[in-house]
């Protein structure tokens, strides 16, 4: 029986300012990475989320990005991989501070934006991460790009891994993703983007834009909350995964 | 026999500011108080400082305190028990991480500046640092002002307590410390400072400003390394101290 | 003919984290509070927002806060008056250089939050943010609840001053504001809140809490932009004081 | 005759973090660059660094880097031109505050660490930051590495432009510096680094690394008062250039 996981970013908001709708997308994923104070999110609303995720029965994951609450996390900062791999280790350990006083596991770790985007791409900075995440906790299951350097150093860190597609993404002959500069990049009718998503799911591949078949791994999707659309996606997603038979589980059963 | 512990507040640099003796106080001391990125400190300050006191087989504890790095803690923020209780979680949480890279116990807590003044007198203050310290890991000691409100809160919330005294501090009849406003707050003679200190390890009491005599319990003894006289004043502490035949230990012999 | 402002707090946007609509409110005040980037607002939301206030003729005014992104500036920081003089004198140079590139005029000053409160009831305070606007520019206008210290302080340094009201707080027999923590310190129904501001901005009167008449000034009056709900009230304030004869127009009129 | 800038950063500190030796440079150099609270300093730093080089006679420059104070603005920030213009306005403005309350003027405009190096070869943010400069005030004179593309951007901006040079660095034969990456990119002996700033001050040429005489422009010298050494240094050269008849004046004249 086919299993995949559905995860979105949460535990966003700062301060005085909210963003996203938590309580809403709870109910339709099953991880959810959160925030840690670095890129968004604060301790006050780190200890919130958690809470609801627990009280909700969503597995839970740490979110790390730069430190660079202006830039939301999005920007390439230049830095060294010492420098990220003490990020990534205090990010996953306050997170994990919540998840203790609330008497729940932390599951995963998905670094976030251009930390996660950089990942994917340079296996030095992939490998700070994977290094990161194994030496605060071997147990962790990794998120990364399909694929990815930061699956490949994933493995290697001796962790398992997660590998992540998207529904609204087009994919590249050699399996990476359409860079968003192309017109192709973006799937954007709902359809067929879940139709893309359960092809993967099924098959364990997918139709290029070059209309060549290539296998990509989908252990996790990625989804939004952002929007009325954005969570009615996710259900229709969700309804459709399911009539396929395919079972929404969070990825604690990888391993 | 008598065992008092001397600590120091450790891990105050922050990027390219360089704050204090870090490897020169550990040689002196048997608790490392190390911030966690809130006051002072920032992640790759917290890994360096954590390996250096491992190597020097200090104990490591947590000195949580205010978001605030311009005021370097200094200053009261006028803020919610649960808005304290979580970023002490966060806090110990995240130093922890660091104790784990380095396959070593984090001990104890102690809040800084403003965070440790107001939790001395406000008992709402201390319970919400109690308790966070408490649910993020029982087992941890807590620091706090010699008989003070986090003293007692601690104790109630079930921790192991650290009485702290101070070296160059005058007393008040009731056992608080003389206000700074005062003129008669300081001792200003370092021999007359290590001798008060040795007067209240040895009989666990002190002699007020008004000369009488007033019970001061002293588990652990704040010292600084931030100037060569400042480093001066701790060796010959130690000195002393071993000359009477108190050993210096860290905290967890307090359990 | 009477005449009274209309002023709301805008430009509070940071990085990818939206707040208000200042669209909406500009089309209906005559006077903008623009974040200077310590409690809210960035140089980004700065230049969008001094532009967008321009475009719309409405009048510019900085509005400081304490460096307190987590809190929006409404927490009181324990501070001295020459912190407090530096720091209302960046705020307020940061945000005319906005006004230069736009070439418009910057015209009033509204401290935030916790430091409008503070200045309000402290002289010191009031005194160094007063000291702090006149030095930066002596033509500017100083926005400070009506009869309050910083009205006083601000007349005092030689600045032209705009005692502002609230529409929807009751007022005590001594002209003060009732406390929050009362019951009767709201006006609920937006039609007793509107009467109750036309009614200070034609007599120069309040009624207090307790029947009394009490004198209070009405230079110009804050109202918010933050829900429909909050836009919609703004609307009937502006069409009943047009009825009743008093022209909105911004605090510049008072020179 | 000859005449050259000397110009050193100043009003690094941070809260209770001090950088520097700014009182004693300060007696030895004609222009200070002074940071502006994003990648370094802080209201009460600029204050105070802004009153004391007022004192000294010391021309005062703004110093704007990234908003990042961890990295003191020496790490690369993938960003938008808009967002350097509107932070380059920012910071200007904000420092010009300060000259305005000690009635000085604001001479010049010298970008800071990774800012700095990146609009010396990036045409698009040099020019994002030479119109920020320009549209803040026409008058003020931009810094910028000699015969950079930060230069050409001033020139074509229409302001008035100094040609920064290092005395401790070797030129390429196109009059570049030879990457920090190569073993000869310093010149260690602090004899042969005075004698090289000399001969491109008096001949407007310098000796590249391969032997041949490049043409380079020289109308300002960074320093450094970060160490007794460095403060030495600068008096030596200060010496040797007074010998030779080159008087060190601000870049004022220039215009």
């Amino acid at each position: 029986m086919k299993i995949v996981d559905l995860n979105s970013d949460l535990g966003e908001s700062f301060g005085a300012y909210q963003i996203g709708q938590d309580e809403k997308i709870l109910e339709l994923i099953s991880s959810a990475n959160i925030a840690c104070g670095y890129h968004a999110g604060d301790h006050n609303v780190m200890a919130k989320t958690v809470k609801l995720a627990a009280e909700k029965d969503v597995s839970i994951g740490a979110h790390p990005g730069f430190p660079d609450l202006l830039g939301f996390g999005r920007r390439e900062i230049q830095t060294s991989p010492e420098d990220i791999y003490h990020f990534v280790v205090y990010q996953i350990s306050a997170l994990k501070g919540f998840c203790q006083i609330n008497h729940v596991p932390l599951i995963h770790v998905k670094p976030h934006g251009a930390l996660f985007n950089m990942a994917a791409k340079d296996p030095v900075m992939a490998e700070a991460i994977a290094t990161a995440v194994y030496d605060t906790d071997p147990s962790l299951v990794l998120f990364g790009l399909s694929g990815s350097e930061l699956i490949k150093a994933g493995l290697k860190a001796g962790l398992t891994v997660a590998n992540e597609v998207f529904a609204d993404r087009t994919y590249q002959p050699d399996g990476t993703l359409t860079p968003r500069t192309k017109s192709n990049a973006m799937i954007h009718d709902p359809l067929l983007a879940v139709e893309q998503v359960i092809s993967i799911v099924k098959t364990g591949k997918v139709q290029a834009v070059d209309g060549s078949i290539v296998p990509l791994k989908a252990d996790t999707i990625c989804v939004h909350g952002d929007s009325p659309n954005a969570l009615l996606f996710v259900e229709q997603l969700r309804d459709l995964l399911m009539k396929e038979g395919i079972q929404i589980k969070p990825v604690a059963s990888l391993k």
